[in-house]
């Protein structure tokens, strides 16, 4: 089993288990947490494979998310106290999964023969779209369009994937520069305080 | 025409007017009612159907789930003073309906050779997410995630068809008794006023 | 370059920069705004789509929509103070819009051997989940679910297109009568201040 792999399925729980907590922070109940904890992990990759076309969704074809998420959820409820203080291990898991999420959707739209610019799009809706429905679910505006550089080390990190690959660079050096890139842009913005401006703003 | 088909037709009619009267609650005009009551009757047929792939949705490709619908919210439209009044006769259509989608879901999934904890996830969503759509654009947080045991009724209604089928008990025997659970367990819940547990609660 | 493509393009642009300003307006960031801007130029079309089956995403099979969704976005960021002056213009430019994507709705339904019915659903669609997306995302109901007749101007539109369609009148003139029809309603419903009336005040 190779490092994309294992980094896919580590994104998943951590998403699944920011899912939970995000719902257990808005007082629903275990299935609502649930429902939230899986939407969140599963959400980005769906829409992706929906947009895509000709292919099934990852997830359902196979068992393996079904039964790392569900496990990851439950493991969520039983440890929540345990958990909710492990901010930076779960941040670091959640970095990771973006990082790789980004890859795998960019490498499977260019698979599909998609130009780049839009394998870029699948790449961050990989990565994105599963934040943003369960904020949306959770009747928030989405964190990522106001808050932290996220999305932007996405979109950084893609763009530096495809030029290596532009430049048959080895892929697992691609990869990893690419996934290091995602986090060292994120770990700065959170360290800095970085936040992308807003437009209002930008014009005063 | 079977059982399950009738009862299909009537848990959308209950769909499309419960969503027509959660829209109209809201003071939504007309068109926001209409397009509430239709995306509450078939957004969770949609999203089973989108995430199976490899087969239309089942309301684009004949006209007969368009008709009942849009006869379904005219009606509600119409005699709106009377059909709030008939919160139990709707309660239970809904509830026939939940219990209906959760096996025609299930069904469905199995036919396409999906396994069967999945088949379970497709026919929970067959029957809640219709419900969930309806909320989120009604801008709240869904009714399913921290109130009622509604999702519960019909994940413990799904596992007895499972089982049920798994020992190739007689079909219509089973979705008998599947439905019966449902209904059951809902009229059981909201007459004890049981709900599930928060995952915040659960840990005091 | 017919002129249904260029009103395509033209009505696209729009809807692009419409979602700008609402996302800009709810005070997102640069990346949050060009998300919104992005999905409500793409999303009544992607849905059209993705229930048709059969057919890939109009958007993700080139790279002009992109091309041109971005431009209008990054345009709107440069141009922010001056294009919000431009209210008239931008108004006339959606509804130009919404003419054009419920035509181009009904059309490809039809194509693909959908009843008339259903395809005015697609057409409607293709007109208004952009702008349902955008305002369930910015935390909003959903606009034209509670003001404006708006689309009240693509079903009269649509039925007049299906109409003229049915009588085997020429598709350019049926084209331009439809457009008119939706620009011309709108215009007097902005004008006399028109609204659908709600269930529930309808009853009184």
């Amino acid at each position: 089993m190779d490092f994309l792999s294992i980094a896919d399925y580590a994104g998943t729980c951590a998403f699944a288990i920011s899912g939970t907590l995000s719902a257990s922070e808005k007082k629903l109940d275990l299935f609502g947490a649930t429902f939230i904890g899986f939407v969140t992990a599963i959400g980005g990759g769906t829409i992706r494979d929906l947009l895509l076309g000709n292919t099934p969704v990852t997830w359902v074809v196979g068992i393996d998310y079904f039964i790392l998420i569900l496990s990851s959820i439950v493991f969520t409820f039983i440890f929540y106290k345990y958990i909710i203080k492990l901010k930076h291990t779960l941040f670091l898991f959640d970095t990771i999964g973006i990082g790789v999420f980004t890859i795998i959707g960019i490498e499977k739209a260019l698979l599909f023969g998609i130009n780049p610019p839009l394998a870029m799009v699948m790449g961050l809706s990989s990565a994105v779209v599963g934040g943003v429905i369960r904020d949306t679910l959770c009747n928030d505006v989405p964190l990522i369009f106001h808050k932290e550089i996220y999305a932007t080390a996405c979109i950084v990190g893609g763009v530096i994937y495809l030029l290596l690959s532009h430049f048959n660079i080895n892929i697992y050096f691609s990869q990893t520069i690419t996934i290091l890139s995602i986090i060292i842009i994120r770990l700065l913005a959170i360290n800095y305080n970085l936040s992308l401006p807003k437009i209002t703003s930008a014009q005063e």
